[in-house]
């Protein structure tokens, strides 16, 4: 099965964006630019949205998601939307007990530390039936977003795998690495089971609509390499066999990967998302100058006045020359307390320095 | 001032204990070893302790604190002692109002975040006076230790300007990080505020009878190898320079800082501390082959079964040879819910394979 005729990058409505363009390789006219969390908490419109909403309800509501999603397309003129959802929407469709509690993140009713646990896990599935609401929201949105692609979201199996484990967000994921190390049998069933959920996610995401992808492994700094190769690289190359044959493109982030980036990209990425840590130029000789890079904006200077800023996009740009192709984002998330004016400030600088 | 005529390392009790030979670059008959956080929340004789006291008491009390840093070298034979404080308490003795809540970490009554909260702060400073416990506890703990080196204990001042402009343990230091870009004349001068407390509270340390010390720099790995050079590499040489002419060796350590190690060790340090991420003999080689390491045993593997650990040991003292000195620890603290058999027995295979 391919993609429906009616699919933006067959009916050729985005298929020469620049955005699909960059992570095809290519050199478009104009850099593309988004921002990962561009659709959220910075915006006052998606406050109004989100009024007596919770968090996994508005992504599971096609008509809200969808909304959510066009919002920062609309205000700030980016070159792409990134489809409104949350890590653990997955598993909440699988028919995990999971909920996002306001200021905590994602919580489990049982977290997953023995064998039996993940016996019991492996009896869910994520169904087509269960993916409604995503293709309808997705098909929502596309139909609004024009010649504007969309990017699908889903977070990679290990950081599926660690919220599942530690129950609850922590700083190391120190439970989840144990579990790799002292029963990695119970480990691998985990992150298998975890490849395909997050994987049929992805996929109903492109089918319905989306014109590329992302991949997230939030976590996955808090790797060694070794640990990376042995026992999380592969769950990743499973979720991403879910979207393999399709003409869409692969996007694959972390935070504090500098030491995980080639092997981040032979799970099966095109484009590697760079974290603010490590400078574009950097980080294409460590991929060998073959790979697109998007990133990778600090975050921490969205807060400073408008020349220190300034000068450091247009060092990101100047950076991000070095790779075969760039597309700019933050190298790490929108945080909430971002005046979205100087977002939308920024994407008219990207554009005119191109 | 040099060291009294009392101190261990001139009336030689420690001067050629094996880990303080390692600190010197050499290598002694056995392989020395102790764990980050050894004195702590795994021992059940530390727990019994610390009954109805706050942490922040249990640091200041010197009979309390001296105890709970010999615990661990009584019980599993440790080549160092590493005196129980915490990274805030020199801001406590400074005047700071800063408290640890249980579960949370280092709350501070009042962030700071404008110019003229650092104005008030520096009006603040760690006196002599103030330091009569810490100097106390470690007379009482270097006279129980015998030819058993302690280390002395201090953050370093991007850590605790971290927990200051944030108010609050955080991910990703953004506050502060966005101070440092938004307001950069601030910044410097809270760090060199912190650099001059944590610096004072070192050499303290020193002068009662520490042998060695060390300074955590925990957040360091949120910085880009040029910000870390910029803006906060300045504050932790003058925080050292508050022990240079001192004739103990300063080891520094961070986690996530694998694009930083040079930067770190060129700060004034003379041994480098290694996360687990990276493996010794790559850390060794990012230094040039000659700075003595401190690493690296992965906490993940502490609920392994024996004969994984015991691997995963050998691996590390294996590792550690490429170096000209190595004294064997943990990657990162000792979790609370380790079993302390399990580290005994480390401290056992180490020795006997040295």
């Amino acid at each position: 099965m391919n993609l429906p005729d009616t699919h933006p990058l067959v009916d050729g409505r985005t298929t020469n964006a620049p955005l699909i363009q960059a992570f095809r390789g290519e050199r478009p006219g104009i850099t593309p630019i988004w921002f990962m969390r561009q659709a959220g908490r910075s915006l006052p419109e998606y406050r109004d949205l989100r009024q007596g909403v919770g968090m996994l309800e508005s992504c599971l509501r096609p008509d809200l998601a969808s909304e959510i999603t066009l919002q920062p397309v609309r205000r700030h003129g980016v070159d792409a939307g990134i489809f409104f959802s949350d890590i653990v929407v997955p598993l909440r469709l699988a028919g995990v007990d999971v909920d996002i509690a306001p200021g905590v993140g994602p919580v489990l009713g049982a977290a997953v530390r023995t064998s039996q646990d993940v016996d019991r896990l492996l009896e869910k599935e994520l169904t087509d039936e269960a993916m409604a609401p995503v293709r309808e929201a997705v098909a929502l949105t596309v139909d609004q977003l024009g010649t504007t692609p969309l990017i699908g979201f889903a977070g990679a199996p290990f950081t599926l795998a660690a919220y599942m484990v530690e129950g609850r967000p922590s700083r190391d994921h120190l439970a989840a690495r144990t579990m790799m190390h002292a029963d990695p049998e119970s480990w691998s069933r985990l992150t298998g089971w975890a490849a395909d959920v997050t994987g049929r996610f992805l996929r109903g995401q492109v089918l319905a609509g989306a014109s590329a992808t992302q991949l997230f492994d939030s976590w996955a700094g808090s790797l060694s390499l070794a640990d990376y190769e042995t026992h999380v690289g592969p769950s990743s190359a499973r979720a991403l066999s879910h979207v393999h044959g399709l003409p869409v493109s692969v996007v694959h982030f972390g935070t504090g990967t500098v030491h995980l980036l080639p092997a981040m990209r032979s799970v099966g990425a095109d484009v590697i998302g760079v974290d603010y840590r490590t400078p574009l130029d950097e980080a294409n000789t460590l991929l060998g100058g073959t790979t697109p890079l998007q990133g990778n904006i600090d975050p921490a200077y969205l807060g400073a006045p408008w020349p220190v800023l300034e000068a450091h996009v247009r060092d990101v740009v100047e950076r991000g020359r070095s790779a075969p192709a760039h597309v700019v984002n933050l190298g790490h998330g929108v945080p909430p307390e971002t005046d979205p004016t100087v977002l939308t400030r920024i994407v008219e600088l990207v554009h005119s320095i191109s």
